[in-house]
């Protein structure tokens, strides 16, 4: 069997775009022109409307602003440009996104605490009450909205709530869940939160956003290890001159645009989120029936994309069963677990139902072709103990 | 008049691309899969012949390291990881791209001397010679190749024999120009240069790629100020993995080699610089003889940009005049000088000689609608003095 010519992406971005976003991507924008800048206003505004913010900038306490680059480089442009030189960070780790977090923070050389709860499980209130109580002088907390590693839905609500009752700022990477998973500011007390444009709005990658308080982008101004990471800089430059500070990626904008007409179609965040949890509840079910088991229980796992445990059986190699998925027109995902045998399978993208169901049959007829019988024992998970480590 | 549906962009970037170089973006790309890490194997090889070095990357002293971002990225990234914490690096600027290097290496905290030589003049071999001399601790010389705020080609064969007669480092911002303007690692001694996706080469904006000496990268280990602009590490895990240590622009790679290819079919180079000769040739002599005056010498102009002095006619105004060639389907760019009125027509991306008869015919129709005469006289250059300032 030949490879189809475009497979769909089971990943959590780059994902399967709508025929229409690429399709916008057919010509070529001038970035200084007047058509672009229009784009640019565009898009900030959109985003600030989804995070449930009053789009007239001027109204609004939040502002949007967008950065070329891929999702890191904004959790980077967030952490350099907010949290201070003689500042500390609380990080709240369960997965390899958590753990860039706190990489980032010792490139910064801006202290750091990790809280470290493996790949199973999420951080806890109780657990950071503790912590900001011992820690006085932890400025900022960041929390990962939805680790993709393992695909755990983390209880950012209850973060925000202990942290403000502290008085402390959040900062999150909502890189795969804004767009889908709700992420309202008049909710959810924030300092910032990043997103980027290839997850859930379902655009191509090339650049990602951050909304972030007004206050918090003019406190910015001086703080950023990086002339191309400020977020200050990039603010101040976009509110004066409706550009980019550097060539923007024009295309993925185009593109970006349709993608936003698209999410705004399908109901907004609502619409997306309903779509997503039937394409993870057909999948999950369908993959349970093939004796495949998730890694999360019920309640943390998320509909941007669910870790399965591979089957123990001899006969079953990630590398044969992604190219058997691969032949059938479906490109899956390798774990990022540390302690255990695991893939993914992701939910996000322009997919539905009927395509999950056929995901399903894919794999089915993988495990056939493999000789592995449905059913096969899982791996088992390994524990995890708990820890926070402070980094100076 | 109506706008045309897709204006030609004379513009250094976004440029206009060909129509099969935006075609390759209609598919989505997984960037894990072995595919899709065929093709960034692909773009590096192909990258490092252009420079003249080995395709094979084991015989090569030179490597190549694409990095997601805009080219400012690149040239940060170079900065950040070649010039060690205590190196002082000497900075020739004489435009925009020039003076960002110098507030670059300003956020990184690197020492650093800037010797400006103002809006229209190059930085020489003598000058440079007498300020290694003079500052013994200067450990890199970083020189800009095409300054485009002017258009000035900048001699970087002489500023490299002089730097490497004085046993110091270059490090090159060829943006612009690599590509089309030789730069040929064998004969050009350099640390690195780097360039982007969407100059020369006519891709779509959303990476840049920096060719290094593998010595270099090897050494950059744990300079770098910022883990997304880390040289090494990008290096380091694409050599490991095969893949961007962060989600790529799948889209922009797939663009780029479509974008390669047909730069190899125009006759690589060569090729190249042979079409953007012509086409500013036939550019500049028909604005010279609508009374459009260039502002560099034509030892200077390269055949990437051209600057031209705006007319001091009352009844000229740059916006009409912008939005005058828009309705005529051409975008424009406005000048970047410090000092005189002026405004930019570039010679790169997907034209040739014809489209820039069409490009002159156009500014003689839009002169004429403004009601300013051919051969009106134009705004006078102002002198500007050459000056060396430290920066610690």
């Amino acid at each position: 069997m030949t490879t189809p010519a475009d497979p769909y992406l089971l990943t959590p971005g780059p994902l399967t775009t709508a025929a229409t976003t690429k399709a916008a991507m057919l010509r070529d924008w001038g970035s200084w022109d007047a058509d672009f800048r229009a784009m640019t206003a565009h898009l900030r505004r959109a985003l600030l409307e989804i995070a449930g913010c009053d789009a007239d900038a001027a109204n609004s306490e939040y502002d949007c602003v967008p950065l070329q680059g891929s999702g890191s480089y904004c959790v980077e442009a967030m952490l350099g440009s907010f949290v201070p030189r003689d500042g500390h960070a609380l990080v709240l780790a369960n997965g390899a996104y958590g753990k860039r977090i706190a990489t980032t923070l010792r490139y910064l050389g801006r202290r750091h605490t990790v809280h470290d709860t493996g790949d199973y499980l999420p951080p806890r209130a109780a657990d950071v009450e503790r912590l900001l109580a011992v820690h006085a002088d932890i400025t900022h907390v960041v929390v990962v909205h939805c680790e993709t590693s393992s695909g755990i839905l983390n209880p950012i609500e209850e973060i925000a709530a202990v942290t403000a009752r502290h008085g402390r700022r959040l900062l999150i990477d909502s890189m795969s869940a804004f767009g889908a998973v709700p992420l309202d500011v008049r909710a959810l007390p924030c300092e910032a939160f990043v997103s980027s444009a290839n997850k859930c709005i379902e655009g191509v990658p090339g650049f990602g956003f951050v909304i972030a308080k007004k206050a918090a982008l003019a406190a910015a101004k001086g703080n950023s290890h990086s002339l191309a990471l400020d977020l200050h800089d990039q603010w101040d430059a976009m509110n004066r001159t409706g550009q980019w500070r550097f060539t923007p990626p024009t295309h993925a904008v185009a593109a970006f645009i349709e993608a936003l007409r698209l999410h705004e179609a399908e109901g907004g965040q609502p619409g997306r989120l309903a779509r997503y949890t039937r394409n993870r509840d057909v999948m999950v079910e369908g993959m349970r029936a093939l004796g495949f088991e998730p890694l999360l229980t019920e309640a943390w796992r998320s509909p941007i994309i669910v870790t399965f445990f591979s089957p123990a059986h001899p006969l079953f190699s990630f590398e044969r069963f992604y190219e058997l998925m691969k032949e059938q027109g479906f490109i899956i995902y390798p774990g990022k677990l540390t302690s255990v045998e695991s893939f993914r399978i992701g939910c996000i993208g322009a997919l539905d139902e009927a395509l999950m169901q056929r995901v399903v049959q894919a794999c089915g007829a993988a495990l056939s072709t493999l000789g592995v019988p449905s059913g096969a024992p899982a791996h088992a998970a390994s524990s995890f103990e708990s820890d926070a480590r402070i980094f100076a």
